[in-house]
């Protein structure tokens, strides 16, 4: 890959250099909030996750923020049984009325992680291995976090002054659904929230493991339950088989009537809303390095689809609706000989929607859809379509916002490369709630790179992808700060 | 019901008081076995199997019984782990060539059992409740074996010659498949099996809570795997949700083409070996008293198959095959919201075949017609289906056995009713194995209700049915040691 000769500003040499010397501290630190199990879908661990929001509530007022720990709702976890949410981190730093404002969003808990996942070693305790940072939470999100707040202080020591005011959003329930931040959003949407030039998030990764990217879009998600219920009990196939209407023939046939032999979805209607391409958009995926057959040996499966379109591929996961069937509750799934016959099956799919689809809508064409099937079938027992949960899509404005150019800048600053335009084909819903609210461009900044296996095992961070991004973001606020 | 008048042979009368006055003692025994958690599938509790073997080893050599317990085979319960089986219990009563030779087969090992499924009182405390004996293992299949043993006692304390000799296979793994039973019946074919005369199993249940049944036939079974693989990790749906072909929509497309619209089997050949109907056989099904509303009252279900026609019902139960479908492993069958693509998943699936069909041929028409099906689809996923069990059809002579006249008698003078002859639509591997190595007619002798709910929670035994199955046995061996 070629590189560019693009210089670094004068004033963000000192900060590159203040970067460089603290390597060691900045990986300690990583160390430190890693070594902390703020695992969120755990009731053990909820005051991990406290110990997390404290600690980066500590760090941010050390760089002179002023800090707020927003409570939230009360969650139900159990029949019965509730527990109070970790409260949401609101951070500001600067509140110079001739400064832009950039609003950052991030995490600070993570998904479960033990040594039987096959981890190499303890995933709370960060080690160093070929250049990597392998620990739980090292990519997503505490590393980018502590990029933020280290890129602050780099500013602080080095006597520079911030060129932007940042309003942070800090949370400990990302991982299992963000409750309560969409509340808080909107509750605070003329005070906290008001007064936003640009929404940065720094989530994601690089499509590759080379070079970076800029994300501009994201598909949503409309999560949807399929259940079928025949009688009261558990039957054994022995004895009643071939007498009974089995709810899990009803299930399968209607989870089979959702695709087309090649997987593709085949609901009438869902293809209706979908954003039509523009010659902006395909001229963003033609510039995009990718190699489909790099892709398939990675995932490890025995063909990609459109393997032979590098466009089709990226479309197929990016900006066009997929179907999946995640599974099948009250159905055994484990290595036993069963030779029941269930009374109840509930189906789980999600659709990814994509700009233009209406979650409302999509949901309306799969529950019209299913009904009419369930009609033709005649079975007696009884089905129920609902759909449990759902986020709408987000695409930005890459070509024409301030925001994309300023971060293209310093990524050409940081890596001497020009980023990638890209989009994901997975859901972060506070992308177009921010955006909604604030009014503003929203951009997803990815710190680590494709292979860093954040929900896995062995997760981990490059120290070149750690320490190049708090270039990256110094740069950015450099950038953004640069009067037009 | 109308009840016959059938008198008591005066031979039996002395027996039926003691049995009569025995009652609480046959109840407290039974409390006593049921106090033995001998579950077979867990292995925690291969020493209560054992214990449980021991006892009925005792309670049968005071009865004068000669026993022996034969070492079976090795099992593999692990990678690399292996446990010794329980033995099995082989007994012999009377040696007098005068007299033919009955074999009974009985097992005593339970399913587990614990309060969270939802028993009302400690399911290995045998309470009484309602004229109902609750516990595990009661009528599955701990009471049915005290009947034989204490009607022997009644014999010897009563001092009348038990009129035939009896051959008891009892083992301690029927529950998680009888592993070693058929190498141990095969090895002594010409030892222990030879010189048999009849066979009883007093396995199974009435076919409602009043009438006593005669089981002249059991369906077969041949249980299946279809594994579809993709590649070798769990996607995320977001990342490649559309891109790659999945192994779960693979899977639904095999498994729902196994069925038609109507649940019933749609696999080309599979109907061609079916035993046709005989005129004998349909005037068995004419005089059967079932009430499929009862049925469907019971099961909880909305609508049974062929609710309007009874024989139609009895037969789609007990003379046709059917295939029912499990569940899926590996893939989520928890209450959680997943949004992977399992690169994987195993479904399960049976048909329990019925006279005439040759496991053989089943697995052969059922890979073929899934290899073709697949070979349609296209996929680039590898799929394999394995046939991993299967076991044959039985059916007996009801109408021609002297077994079953005896039995038919014999019911006659402990009910006063005339016993229907049914069949059952579940498999019991050893009525045909004992068939095909003793030569002679084999009886299922139900003592159980059809409420008695076997393998469920709150498992019971009424006590009319126990006391009653003594009865019922004692007049068996009555009318089978009758000079003909």
């Amino acid at each position: 890959m070629e590189l560019l000769d693009v210089p670094v500003p004068l004033m963000l040499t000192k900060i590159f250099r203040y970067i460089d010397i603290s390597k060691e501290t900045f990986i300690n630190n990583l160390k430190e909030v890693v070594a902390i199990p703020s695992i969120s879908c755990d009731m053990k661990h909820r005051g991990d996750v406290m110990k997390m929001l404290r600690w980066i509530e500590k760090a941010l007022k050390n760089v002179g923020a002023k800090t707020e720990l927003c409570e939230t709702v009360t969650q139900n976890y159990e029949k019965g049984k509730t527990i109070s949410q970790p409260p949401i981190l609101l951070a500001t730093t600067g509140n110079d009325s001739k400064k832009k404002t950039l609003c950052v969003y991030g995490h600070v808990d993570v998904k479960n992680a033990q040594m039987e996942d096959g981890w190499d070693s303890d995933p709370f305790i960060m080690v160093q291995r070929n250049g990597k940072l392998c620990g739980r939470g090292t990519t997503d999100d505490k590393g980018p976090i502590l990029c933020w707040i280290q890129v602050l202080e780099a500013f602080l020591k080095m006597k520079v002054p911030v060129p932007i005011n940042i309003k942070f959003v800090i949370e400990g329930m990302h991982e299992i659904g963000s409750q309560g931040l969409n509340k808080l959003i909107v509750s605070k949407r003329n005070t906290f929230f008001s007064g936003i030039d640009y929404c940065c998030i720094t989530d994601g990764y690089w499509l590759g493991t080379v070079k970076p990217c800029l994300t501009y879009g994201l598909r949503g998600l409309c999560y949807f339950t399929v259940e079928v219920t025949g009688g009261k009990k558990i039957l054994d196939s022995g004895h009643f088989g071939g007498a009974v209407y089995e709810p899990l023939h009803d299930l399968i046939f209607m989870l089979n009537s959702l695709v087309d032999l090649n997987g593709d979805i085949d609901i009438p209607g869902l293809d209706k809303d979908i954003a039509p391409m523009t010659p902006t958009e395909e001229s963003l995926y033609k510039n995009i390095d990718v190699d489909t057959e790099e892709i398939r040996r990675v995932l490890g499966v025995p063909k990609v689809k459109y393997e032979d379109c590098r466009i089709d591929h990226l479309m197929s996961r990016w900006r066009r609706p997929s179907l999946s069937v995640h599974g099948i509750e009250k159905v055994p799934s484990d290595p036993g000989v069963h030779t029941i016959i269930p009374n109840r099956a509930i189906g789980k799919f999600s659709i990814r929607i994509v700009p233009n689809q209406k979650p409302e809508r999509v949901k309306e064409f799969v529950i019209t859809y299913l009904d009419r099937l369930f009609d033709v079938r005649r079975s007696p027992n009884r089905m129920k379509v609902e759909m449990i949960f759902s986020a709408p899509a987000w695409v930005g404005d890459p070509t024409c916002s301030y925001n994309f150019k300023a971060a293209q800048k310093a990524v050409c600053i940081a890596y001497k490369m020009k980023p990638d335009l890209i989009r994901e084909g997975g859901t972060v819903p506070i992308a177009s709630r921010l955006h909604q609210v604030t009014g503003s461009s929203v951009l997803l900044l990815p710190i680590g790179a494709a292979d860093d296996g954040a929900h896995g095992n062995d997760e981990k961070l490059n120290v070149s992808n750690y320490i190049g991004g708090h270039k990256m973001v110094a740069a950015y606020l450099y950038e953004l700060g640069i009067k037009r």
